[in-house]
């Protein structure tokens, strides 16, 4: 099993593109201005343990004040960090990550426990609110710092640490029984235990991140009652008290534990939670698919407590098992795709629990009722669609993954790097203006970005030896005479990776590059430089957008070989066989479906609405394009049946050090030397904008004819649609989602506009 | 002042109507179906102050577990059962309104308080949660049926306990330094205090009343805090220890006391409790100018602790004040109106706090993320617009009025009487069936409904000595040559009253009768009866969506007095001056807007639905005459183009003793008499169902369409509308929202239907 994060490295942006650029500027500006911003909030130095002024806030939130996550905010920038630090080496964060990796290794307390606030805080209350207190979700983190900090500096200065953490962990977490059949209430250590697995061959990892999946929802998990119920007894809290997020006190979907995972029909509760959770499990199912690991199924139901579990049958396979749980991930992942998501990839319409409402709950915004769409879930549906595409090659996961990432994604960071969102809304309104903000108290978000940019190469494609299309065990990986890469993205790029050889020895090199203009334009030139001896299989993802329009160039019948070639497309992929590709080392990909298309939202959202879109980008419109508009668009008509012309443009931005120097700071600034300094960076992103033609809603005619018709009514006669006059044509032009709130503006934008 | 409850009984439904036989129901059935409930679940004897198995339950809830509201629950059912003897004797009602009135009375300590849940279960803890315990409601309610049993049975039996119990209050409550400076958490009581007022002149409940309104929402009531906030404080309980229906912890607008009333720019929070405390505050209006009290201005902010609230300029008249409550009033009921009121006049669109939500967030049901418009609250809806009208009479409100009362009011009980609903959606979903029930555990709407039917004949007209045009204190109500009468509302009905003569002295009798076939048809005839020495001026509403169709009979013109007769129309009342009625006694109102209608909610709701109306109702599709219909209608089109037609029906029903025969269940079946027992009734409903064309949505189509367009997107090209092809043309048949749910089916239902 491979992570994107373990060889991202091997992919290298060789050429200007919009994921370049903007890892680029993660690299040069947004490492330090997040930096800057740890340093100003005192996360910087929170390792060592001395008490800070904001700890003693009278109004800490209850369960979770925001120094509970400094641990994990910290570990993501050093995590991001180290990714930035392999091809762009800056003394500043180099040294920032050494002062942080040193004060989070002295931190660590004699038994193993490694935790900020339950060491300077609250000392006295380690895992006595796992439901809600995050020290497994920022243990988990902290192995992810680790391991991104193992592999740029090539020591176990991090990786000893988090290893003694985690079998601390196991002695208090485990299915004996003095132990806490427990699991975090928001999940992440699923995944990073199970990396931490695959790196380093810890047992405890393996068995602990398995425990968590496995106990997960146990309605009898602990003396005969629900984990978290039994915890909340041990700490003599009402069933009354219980946390904002929580929409109601008794039950446990907001953390996913409504029922054991294999049980639960809907994806339900906390987004980010969700995902990171489905993650950890498609991992699981990963290590096992490479034989790795195997179920253990007579192990099943050994940790619960109940006779009934224990009647269980055991003569259940373990490959039943797993397809029980790959069942299980497809569900829940169908439920979400087909009735959770917006046009954006944006997950989470409910801001109460910052997550999943009913299906086909889809509001725009505040002013329609919801909309949430944290940056941060979106990231975890990138890392869960990266990971079934291990499991099932289907380029309905890949769409989605690309959705997200040029979406509701990049749309997270300013153009600047420097400026955030949390909330990705499709509509703006007074209380929710589309506008960035510099840092967050609970800032999750800024630094999961920037490691999701860090690693970005390694959701381009998968690759390895063998022909990438073995279902069971005997594809071990070790074919040396082929090789396959499933392209998932298309940028401008090159993997370089080896195939063959055993451990220790040299296998031969293979290099894929891929050159074009994405997501602008759908010519994608491919070459392969691979030894004659290696047989490699391309396969190359088909978006659904494109409806079928593709081309490769040459075609496979001009192949000029005796064996006969020909290219098979399924489920989304089309397969270049070896003989292709012997052939043909260079070639042409020619994507459709860039050219403007109108899409709606689902029609049991209720909206009649249309949005704009080109290739894998959503169109939204903004004030500072179109000053005529009222108010957030709310009264904006367009057709279906207009045109939409397209427009070349390029923004650039200068940014002003002072938006990212955070030297002097903390007194290490001597370890910049001059001239390092670049005293202001300029950025561009290049994008096409739309102009189409729209109508703007005429509501006083409306107001008059409704006069004494009733509360709310409107008369409709005749069919006139909603009793509203099309007012007055305008050119509305429209750019990226993902570009918004860039340019300044009253920070008004909407996406989907109302149907004329 | 009078009000409704009082003098209803100057109103006699005289002839069959849908109010007139709704309201017999209520009086053969409804109230036994009522009485065996409160007998079957132990409400019944619960101020026997005896312990009952289910206090013991262990799963109560925290902070109001269903017995907390069983005092109100046997109060509103005695307050309703008084108004319905009346004219409606029933030995075995008479029996029991007896018997509880005698365990009210002997559950009052001798300190003058009175509750049940806190004698008998938690007996130490008296006004220590005064937000959500609801004793002050209780003892709201205890009052209301006090009044009700004194006028029923001409004696003080009950009126002594509640003044007693008020006079306790006050020592309690009150701006005093010893007292807590409380006010109650579900608003009830103030017009309840103001109707005891205005019955016995005791100066206690004005105070107390005038104390509640005015120190609400104070932000340093106690001790420099919120009252709320030192109360929980004194409990020592965790500011994170909220109930359930608190979308947070740490606000105020649920029980709508986020600032004080005058200072509420939108109307919030749970719906009932804001439409009862804005009936109190109109109540404290309506007593003002009348001239019974007026304000003294002098005395303002005496009870806030800060500085700063002290300075306020106590140059401010007592007029001005009025003003600025009354514009509060009318701010807050645009507020709810215009932007927060569905089409049935069901108000509340949030589950979670059974109240309101942002500005045009109404979606049509549970599958659209709410609609939750409590029967209570559109009842509470209809006490305000009655008390508005006397502020101010304007048709606006009792446009409303008359909305809710025949939709989302009327709707809240089967047409046999014996079974409700709580919540009225405007769209059935899997969740959320178009069904009753029997009883609900916090049961507040089904006495609610039988104590405003009881009363019903209040709501119709306001009438009274004088031309009813004066605006100043002036218009003492003593005039012996002059009457009014303003019509709100049309039936078969005729009130009697007299104008004229002091104390004790007898004075002219003036009767107005009105004859028609409301809803089905606008014609009313109306016949005064007037001395001829009373100069009688009769103002009727003309109704919004009649949209200024309508004819008085005999005109105006052709008056034949020799001095001219004009009528004016004015906010909706026309007026017919003493010189029209006293040549016209008899004379005849036609109403139009009774052809079927195609209505939609606003706009900014972003639903492109049409309803049918017609009159005062809304219609709805019931899977009952609809089987073809796809699960609750959502595929289901219809155009404003298409021919309505109507078709006059008939519903009967059996509804058998077992449903209302509560005899011997407490030994005082003794009462009845032989004979006395009706083994069967039967009730009936004439109604005008409509009939239109309607068209299946073919989402399969749809799906086929947008295979691969990505995440809940349809692609539209050339303007196919949502890219779902409208399928078979079916015939539709509506009916009044109102009858919905009593003729068996699945429960699927729908009021606004997509917009072909």
């Amino acid at each position: 099993m491979s992570h994107p994060q373990t060889h991202f490295a091997q992919t290298r942006f060789h050429g200007p593109s919009v994921l370049r650029d903007r890892r680029r500027t993660f690299a040069r500006v947004g490492v330090k201005a997040q930096l800057k911003q740890l340093r100003a909030t005192g996360r910087y130095d929170c390792f060592d343990l001395r008490w800070q002024p904001v700890y003693d806030e009278h109004r800490v939130k209850w369960p979770a004040p925001a120094p509970v996550f400094w641990d994990s905010d910290v570990a993501k920038w050093l995590e991001g960090a180290c990714y930035l630090l392999h091809d762009a080496y800056d003394p500043e964060v180099d040294a920032a990550v050494r002062h942080v990796a040193g004060l989070i290794r002295g931190a660590q307390h004699p038994d193993g426990y490694l935790n900020v606030y339950f060491s300077v805080v609250k000392p006295g209350e380690r895992w006595t609110n796992i439901r809600d207190q995050h020290e497994l979700y920022n243990a988990g983190h902290l192995i992810e710092a680790a391991l991104a900090h193992s592999r740029y500096y090539k020591t176990d200065f991090l990786l000893r640490v988090v290893e003694r953490y985690v079998r601390h962990i196991r002695t208090v977490i485990g299915p004996g029984p003095g132990q806490k059949h427990a699991y975090p209430g928001h999940p992440e250590i699923e995944l990073a235990l199970l990396r931490l697995h695959a790196a380093t061959g810890s047992e405890d990892a393996y068995a602990l991140a398995r425990y968590f999946v496995e106990e997960r929802g146990n309605p009898r998990g602990q003396d005969g009652l629900h984990f978290y119920d039994w915890e909340r007894r041990q700490r003599g809290d009402s069933p009354w008290k219980r946390p904002d997020a929580y929409p109601t006190a008794d039950d446990h979907w907001y953390n996913q534990c409504h029922a054991p995972i294999l049980e639960q029909p809907t994806v339900e509760g906390h987004a980010v939670r969700a995902m990171y959770l489905l993650t950890g499990v498609a991992d699981l199912l990963c290590l096992d698919k490479l034989g790795v690991r195997a179920y253990h199924d007579d192990e099943d139901n050994s940790n619960r407590n109940d006779g009934e579990c224990r009647a269980v049958t055991t003569a259940t396979t373990t490959k039943a098992k797993k397809d029980r749980y790959f069942e299980a991930l497809t569900r829940l992942w169908d439920d979400m795709v087909d009735k959770k998501m917006y046009l954006t990839g944006g997950i989470g319409a409910c801001w109460g629990w910052e997550g999943f409402g009913r299906d086909y709950f889809l509001p725009a915004g505040s002013d329609e009722g919801g909309c949430y769409n944290e940056t941060c879930a979106s990231i975890g549906v990138v890392l869960l669609a990266e990971r079934l595409l291990h499991l099932d090659l289907d380029a309905r996961y890949a769409d989605v993954l690309e959705l997200c990432l040029y979406n509701n994604v990049l749309t997270g960071a300013s153009l600047d790097g420097t400026a955030f969102t949390y909330v990705n809304q499709l509509a703006s309104s007074d209380d929710q203006p589309s506008r960035r903000e510099d840092w967050f108290e609970v800032s999750c978000c800024p630094p999961n970005l920037m490691r999701l940019f860090g690693c970005l190469g390694g959701y381009l494609w998968d690759y390895g030896a063998g022909d990438g299309n073995s279902s069971g065990e005997e594809d071990g990986g070790s074919s040396a005479n082929a090789a396959f890469v499933n392209v998932h993205l298309y940028t401008t790029a090159v993997v370089t990776f080896e195939v063959g050889g055993g451990e220790g020895q040299g296998g031969q090199t293979v290099a894929l590059e891929q050159k074009s203009d994405w997501p602008w334009d759908g010519n994608v030139s491919f070459h392969l430089k691979a030894p004659s001896s290696v047989e490699t299989t391309i396969r190359l993802r088909i978006p659904g957008w494109a409806k079928g329009d593709y081309t490769l160039s040459p075609s496979p019948s001009s192949t000029t070989t005796t064996t006969p070639t020909t290219t098979t497309l399924e489920k989304g992929y089309l397969t270049l066989p070896p003989s292709y590709t012997a052939a043909h080392p260079s070639f042409t990909l020619r994507v459709g479906g860039f050219a403007p298309r109108h899409v709606a939202p689902h029609p049991y959202t209720g909206q009649r609405t249309l949005a704009l879109a080109r290739g894998p980008l959503v169109y939204c419109a903004e004030d500072a394009d179109n000053p005529w508009a009222p108010p957030h668009f709310r009264d904006v008509l367009v057709s279906a049946a207009s045109p939409v012309a397209e427009e070349a443009r390029a923004l650039r931005l200068r940014v002003d050090a002072a938006r990212w120097d955070c030297s002097g700071k903390t007194g290490d600034a001597a370890v910049r030397e001059p001239g390092q300094v670049e005293a202001e960076v300029e950025v561009e992103d290049r994008y096409v904008a739309l102009r189409t033609e729209a109508w703007v809603r005429d509501m006083s005619a409306w107001r008059a004819k409704r006069a004494g018709a009733g509360p709310g009514l409107s008369v409709s006669e005749g069919g006139d649609g909603d009793g509203v006059v099309d007012g007055e044509k305008k050119e509305l032009v429209l750019i990226p989602y993902y570009l918004r709130a860039n340019r300044g503006g009253k920070g008004h934008m909407r996406v989907g506009l109302l149907r004329k």
